[in-house]
């Protein structure tokens, strides 16, 4: 099986083959993953601005990532961006959303969950989220930490320690049972096991609970309803020739 | 009190014209009203890929327009794309989305409403722009006539007939005492009194409703909360020094 | 446009004209805006008891007010009380309920909304209105400034003081990112500014929206629903001749 | 144990000996059942307006019944129209809404119920009901038969059809496996077990049905809440001298 | 009437007695009351796993008892165990669920309960119960006194001491109005008194609730949906002789 | 990883094999599965009866299974029987249940998924799992084929006619776009194909999606939260041996 994690926005090469090692090393025999980064757009995303600016040029990145192969893109970042949109464009390739497929493996694993998130400014747009992926009814809180998510890795303990903090809030305060790291950022940081020795609760981390469900999807023979996320009418009637002529620039 | 209508989409000068001057004679004496298009953007929106590809020039247009000292902007989608996010970019000026909006005045005149919306491919977003608007619970149904947006002008009269009998079904079906037009096209078509008068149930036209709630809302002095639409924390930071910043292209 | 705010209690004269001028300052030009009192009724209404003590002669008098060619009736509390009935009473008059009114916008402007309400006694009863409003799933909290309603202005920087505090507790630790006042009395006290500039957070004042609302809605041409709110079968079907046969005194 | 039936509208003498001679028979030994009408009132509820209509006088008969040493009043009409005022009103005397207890026996009996009303103009406030008795998650949906309360009776055999056909249609298209008939004369029509036998699920009938809760929550040793259904704040604090004086008539 | 309490673990002699005699003199007259219990079962139920290790013996009981012409039997447990599974299996005899009956009475006496449970472990499945039962909406916290059942009575005064202290954080932090007791051990300590005394709003008694609603129930002439709790397939086609051929042990 | 398949009820040797041939091919490289069958319980599970009478030999087998080295266990039921009893009573083994991951699965696949079960007597607790599952929201409907368990296979094609006629009505009425199979018997069937062929929506299979989310699960390094499925508090406490202290039996 082929994978695709595609970065919605501008990322350093080397950071960029640093989260494609942990992904490959993440997963099954029989899996290849590969990493895919956008030509432009936002340099993180933390608000609901940024996460508009960085749809466009993905999804044209998803659009011809389906034509090489793969068997499931995942989006990479945890507020799910556009995500409904990708799935219109694609007709084999899943499309996973590793925000919304947290909340429904954390869903799996207890009664309530948390959301641990980057800033006061996620906060509503996680509370969406929820409700998109249908689990609205088990989400306990979102709490943030208020860190930017470029500062996440600059101080890997203080944000640990800020992280395990706003937990253990979630787990006391909201009755939380499971908690789920809201930014892909903060998964790559590679802190849930250390979450979970201090909090004593399955933490979710959205990086890598994205791949196994993509795996997970498409060992099973599953593709997203292309009822639910149908073509966009002009395509499918063939008014326009391709994707580009949806988007016109007036002379 | 001045209003600006902001079309996310391109749009041919003489439909703007003629938008335009329909918004003018709605008006409240006292209110100056002007129309606005973006550059470049999609044919028309009924798609969710079109609908985020609508969303960085229209923001980026919604910004500049603050500065020209309008009071408030009516995004002219009836999907409200992108709403969160330009109630980010504002500080002073009030942006209405006259889905939210058409749907709440539509439970302020009744028990339950039904939209009425273009295409198929448009329900599910209908049902989380309920929940985003806050009136799920009074939403009765969602129902398409299933003709193109470019297309609804062209004939009008099949358009209005289909309208009522989608309006009808819900009616009798759903259980529906207000109707709410899902799209600005279909609300500069102009036929509102004509279903209702066919229908018995008052029809909420976005495109009257939203020029109306941006004078009520600017009327009242209010301004949407920013506590709830919060500006970039990298611009609130000064991170970046604008807007423009936000987005970045790899040389 | 004709419009007429509705005392549904007691009020001296003086405080009658008041509003009553607040309300013409407060009107669109081209609205005249009047006030009408009931001849009998509670002296303030701070239970449910009171609240339903003041349907029935405020009912009979909007059936009346009506034929005055108003286009629309603004009730003058902000519970909203007999909302209901005074719809099914009228057939081309708008009865506008300031705190279903109130709700909504405050549902337009932000994510979350509290209700700053007079008395605990009526806490239950606006979780009921926001119900009803159709918008419960926004609303963050309740709180009460346990103020008797004819006090409020007996000591306004007290009151004022004590509805800061509220709201600040509500945005604190509800969450809420706008406020409503609850109670109209608070309305024509004039402090939304004043509380807005301490809490950071619009406010919305049922006094100034339940007049703007009604503007807005007989602008845009709307009726609220007579499917919704049918005129009484006895009186639809001509078995009594007219509202008062509809009250019977055994001899 | 003392429990006074308390008809809310206008009733004919011999139509209330009827009732209170079911009521004597239904109950358990060792309950004594009185019935009690108001002197002025509505000649039946099928409105909201008649249903305010009806609260002053009858609320002003319950205050005054609870001194006369009852257990329990139960409200004589299946809207339980004023239920919270009355409960505001009494500190010892437990008052008892059919329509809400109807429901909650319903959902003790199965998964989900149907409401079968009067007329359509009561369906809206049914589902309020379910709203405020809390059962809104097991409501089934609500089926009219528009038959006037007061012609129920003129054709029983046409009115017990009607309401079975009502009743099979909530049971095969809502997936209902209770009904509730939601109307007093429907109750005292004494058709429940008929209907339970042409459509095969529990029936509650809310005259009963009223009766036994009344008598089931006084032999608990229970009382409404007095923190839920608190005295209006002027009685509390004796600022008025009396129930009357909430009242006022401008000389 | 022939009412029988089923305690569904293992209890000792006098225990059972006592029992019995408080429910004797709970019933109203013309009530007969009994106890049986199970053969073998759990010492008490504090888990989930304990809770379904009760219910085949119960549902044999129950099964039993019904031959022997009882009109309903209260299953002694307030977490309902098996509770639907029972109804399945008698055709003529109302099974009671103390813990949704109590849930249901609470809801009949204010706008808002808490649930006061034994332990920690059984708070999920007291939410799950309220959804069971219907009034979700109405829960306002499950509070738990981490006391093991069977210490309960050991010492009486500091349990209850307890158990008041946890209902009174339930009506101030969780704004309840109303409190139930999430346990049959709790309900027979017969310490609801005490608490309404302490805390000030109704105490529901599982135990005393139970009794009440099997007699209102049963005084209805209603008996549990077979629609909602059908016959076990196998039984109903006869593909087995009887209950003890559901289940089959490998030789 | 080690995987083992728990049938909760008796299955002939010969259908254990087929089953276990089944997964051992579903598994990815590097899965091993093994299937374990109890000693004694119901031949199928289509009541309540039959879910609860399964739990206690089922439970006791999972709790043996832990010791034997099993990263994860699956319920060989899609009525989940006893889930939240069995996660009490592992440490270490993530019990998996089909039923609630195959709905979070058909939560990430789409916006609203209908279960197919096998008889009307599943289809309430089919919602009570839904509810359990967090996943509610997006249930469509539950639609039953009305064919015992047992007979599935008897005759493959007329089952799948039925099945495929079935989700035809989920998707038209209930406006499903993915669907469920609510029956571990229909997932061994493997039709899930061929129903996608014929209703053009994705197809949820339980047997093939329950192995494929415990590998996911387990290769994330997750485990059902102990918070929220905690060991029973005798154990815990050590107030008992072991397990089989936890159920008595009357000498």
């Amino acid at each position: 099986m082929k994978v695709v994690y595609v970065v919605p926005g501008l990322m350093d090469k080397e950071e960029a083959v640093r989260r494609e090692n942990m992904l490959k090393e993440w997963a099954f025999p029989g899996t290849e993953v590969d990493i895919a980064t956008v030509e432009e757009g936002p340099a993180s995303i933390e608000s609901m601005y940024e996460e508009y600016l960085s749809i466009p040029a993905t999804a044209s990145l998803i659009f011809d990532l389906e034509k090489k192969g793969y068997d499931a893109a995942i989006l990479g970042c945890a507020g799910d961006p556009g995500l409904d949109a990708m799935r219109e464009l694609t007709d084999n390739m899943v499309v996973v959303g590793p925000g919304q497929t947290s909340m429904l493996y954390a869903a799996m694993l207890g009664h309530r969950f948390s959301i641990i998130t980057i800033e006061d400014s996620m906060i509503a747009s996680s509370y969406e989220l929820a409700y998109k992926a249908g689990v609205l009814d088990k989400l306990a809180s979102v709490v943030s930490v208020n860190i930017p998510v470029l500062d996440l890795r600059v101080d890997r303990e203080r944000s640990l320690e800020k992280i395990i903090k706003a937990g253990e809030r979630a787990v006391k305060e909201d009755r939380a049972d499971v908690l789920v790291l809201g930014c892909m950022s903060m998964g790559f940081l590679d802190v849930a096991k250390e979450i979970e020795k201090a909090v004593k609760v399955p933490v979710v981390n959205p990086s890598l609970v994205g791949l196994k469900a993509a795996e997970a999807i498409v060992g099973s023979g599953l593709m997203h309803s292309k009822t639910a996320f149908s073509t966009p009418p002009k395509i499918k009637s063939k008014r326009v020739r391709g994707l580009e002529d949806l988007y016109i620039r007036r002379k």
